[in-house]
């Protein structure tokens, strides 16, 4: 690996700030403190390259010596996505951050991997365009990452996932070649979907180092507002009402009273104090009118599901600050560990059917656990998070909330659903992958893993085993 | 191949009607009217299996003697999709048509690929779920074809394409094993999307036997208006401002003069006789609030763009005359052709600020080659198509034809659009393909081709050349 380090050095002419072996910045590249799962090996190196013409570099050298390559973004993933367990260099693209074209005729922007969603936006209103990226992920998640999990967030129910919104990327392969997945149309049946390919293979078929994104107006009206339910099982039903009655709310989330508590303890929302029950979030947009009609709608629904009444936003600042509650559940959630703790969370989805079976299910069994859980959720999609604060070093506590965490998992398998949702398999869920598609549609992935990157140096070890450990692994079964 | 045949009868133990060698059957399998290549080779037999077992083994059979496999359902696609010009057995899933569940409150259905959309759409209605399937393409379309090409039609602006509604697939791949791609839920991040790898493959990678599909909900309320123009790019400005303005039309589609002569025609709106200028067709869905407030904006926005007066369907009746007018267009164009004559149709997409201008130019080019040419689109997704009538027969059109279909075809890529918005490539678009992405591009697919199917026996020729003709061909460029 060594080799390899010197021959990109040498390679990219001796550039400065280009490779980085600082041991904090090795273990910043390579270890998590929110992700669930850690492995014990760091990258040997990160590279921070400038343009595509680099990154290529970096993966020819690192294919002509045999050394695995993980690009990293945000760095905000949780199940272990950008980890390095079999070593090799890390691909940072801290300095690809750059917005190199908003064509705003044609709706679509081109970017680089470290672009963050939310900077995105801010450029975009400053420009006056008119235009947002919906895609809502984790406040501090950028583009690179958000394609490699193919992530979502609170906009999802309206607007879909990371792959609704690609329209083309810039991909370098396993040897180093580049190429670019289409042009610039939005729509489009020529050939394999190379676009919905890439998005979600989590850096291990291809390295994505430039896209074009589609972007959505921004609405002339949005309102955001909660109401508050006896249970989880009566939020859930109006929900689902909500859903079958076809209201384009633009989000629909829901949060437990646990969840609701962390949030009048954040102070986020302060002097607000919310009502600490199972609690349904809207966020309402579209014309004036529509949003007028669509809470009317939505608060009869509601209504005839027990909800408390509607508590509004009172302007725009509020509704900023009850979304932004919302969006920093989880950090809140990691700013209220004491010393020495943990929060383990994850995520899966269910037909929509089952929600309030699997979310009632759930809460009992961390409830049983005896420690600080909540749970909240894109429920519109089915698709719901458990957070569980816990202590790792106490190896029989962790042994607990794992078996815990798993069994929601299987559960959510049983139940016809997905073992994630948004946050992808990465290193912490391939044993969940196999349960849910089963080791013939694995073999399917690993074939085609296979045939993009035969040495198997693209991020190796996540979605599925890396070949040589396969042999004498549960993929027997 | 005969060896082949004698076996898949042998090993389905001797049913009745599983093979038919029948000329006429040989020939609507492998030749079809509307698509605008045809190649000489005709399948040898057809297999009408009664379910997937059935088809896995039709599949293993042909993989043990290496005869190409073509899937077959609806038969309405234009670029030769499913003819087999290798020859080999076609398998027509014309048994295979049932709807196998349907969970209302999950919004989804379970299909076999020879369910008919609009059948699909009935059935629903029928059973009073209040719910749809939005993909609208050709009338007889079914969802295995439709499948196969990530096909969409005029809902698609709102609705999205194929990809999109694809919950998860049954797949019978190029060695007989069958997998599932997923469970069941709306959305997921776990390993590969290979839903979106399979949508648009058509039948290249595996054979679709079932498919769980995702559901809208029917819209209160419909209205359906169209309004003509002066001139192609006031049309097109008008419609570029719609969609700026975010108002969520269900549909916005683009018909020239001649087109609307075409509907004149046909009669199938009479006594009703349309203006023959360029029109954009309007279909509004929503609340009853929401589509009184989408139409004044709409018709503030035509206004502007020196668009005439609205002139709204009187009725649900006319409302489905006149969007089946366009629907049908193709058809009808079909219907005016003299003995002897052909229709040339095709697709392309191209960012939505170049619409005007390629139409512009394409109409011109058409004008001059003195042929009964139309234009008409789903001009929200920068899509259109083209339809020349011709004389197949007289080479020297038939060549005059082809070039200028292929003229615009380069066009659109220059314009950084797609070769085809949704017909697909098949056996007519492979060399427009390879000018669009390039060959390195097309040299990924066919390494996940050559991953899934090593033998080639999966609609081998469709989408990319087959291994053994490309070595001498343009592939070397």
């Amino acid at each position: 690996m060594k080799e390899a380090i010197s021959d990109i050095v040498w390679e990219l002419g001796n550039q400065k700030d280009i490779i980085s072996t600082d041991p904090d910045d090795l273990h910043a590249h390579g270890y998590s403190s929110w992700s669930t799962v850690n492995p014990d090996e760091l990258p040997v190196a990160v590279a921070y390259p400038r343009n595509t013409e680099q990154v290529a570099t970096i993966v020819r050298v690192c294919h002509r010596h045999r050394v695995p390559v993980v690009a990293y973004s945000g760095g905000t993933s949780l199940e272990g996505n950008f980890s390095a367990p079999y070593g090799g260099v890390s691909i940072d693209f801290a300095f690809m951050n750059n917005i190199l074209q908003v064509n705003k005729a044609d709706m679509d922007v081109v970017v680089q991997p470290s672009v963050g969603w939310q900077d995105l936006n801010t450029e975009l209103a400053k420009q006056g365009t008119g235009l947002f990226f919906p895609v809502d992920p984790g406040p501090t998640a950028k583009i690179g990452g958000m394609i490699g999990t193919n992530c979502s967030g609170t906009n999802a129910v309206r607007y879909g996932t990371m792959k609704d919104w690609v329209i083309n990327l810039t991909v370098v392969l396993s040897d180093g070649q580049v190429i670019k997945t289409r042009r610039r149309p939005r729509k489009s049946s020529a050939g394999y979907n190379l676009n919905s390919l890439f998005v979600g293979s989590e850096g291990t078929l291809g390295i994505v180092t430039e896209a074009t994104l589609k972007l959505a107006v921004v609405p002339e009206e949005t309102s955001v507002a909660v109401v508050n339910f006896p249970s989880i099982r009566h939020a859930a039903s109006a929900a689902a009402s909500v859903m079958q009655a076809a209201i384009p709310v633009q989000c629909l989330e829901i949060m437990d009273e646990v969840q609701m508590k962390v949030v009048n303890l954040s102070g986020f929302t302060a002097p607000r104090v919310w009502v600490e029950k199972p609690t349904l979030f809207f966020k309402f947009a579209g014309t004036k009118a529509s949003v007028q009609e669509h809470i009317k709608l939505v608060e009869k629904i509601t209504a005839a599901n027990k909800g408390g009444n509607f508590e509004f936003a009172k302007d725009e600042k509020e509704q900023k600050l009850l979304w932004s509650a919302r969006k920093e559940s989880l950090w809140s959630m990691l700013a209220l560990r004491k010393e020495g703790e943990d929060v383990w969370s994850t995520d899966v989805a269910v037909p929509f059917s089952r929600l309030a079976d699997i979310i009632e299910v759930s809460k009992k069994e961390m409830d049983e656990l005896g420690l600080f859980a909540s749970i909240l959720g894109h429920i519109g999609d089915g698709n719901f998070h458990e957070s569980i604060m816990y202590n790792k070093e106490n190896e029989a506590e962790r042994a607990k909330v794992e078996a815990c965490v798993k069994n929601m998992v299987r559960l959510a398998i049983e139940m016809e659903g997905t073992c994630t949702g948004e946050h992808g398999v990465g290193w912490g869920k391939k044993e969940s992958l196999l349960w849910e598609v089963g080791s013939e549609t694995v073999g399917v992935m690993a074939a085609i893993k296979k045939s993009l990157d035969p040495h198997w140096i693209l991020n190796p070890g996540k979605i599925m085993d890396v070949p040589w450990e396969r042999k004498d692994s549960h993929h027997d079964g």
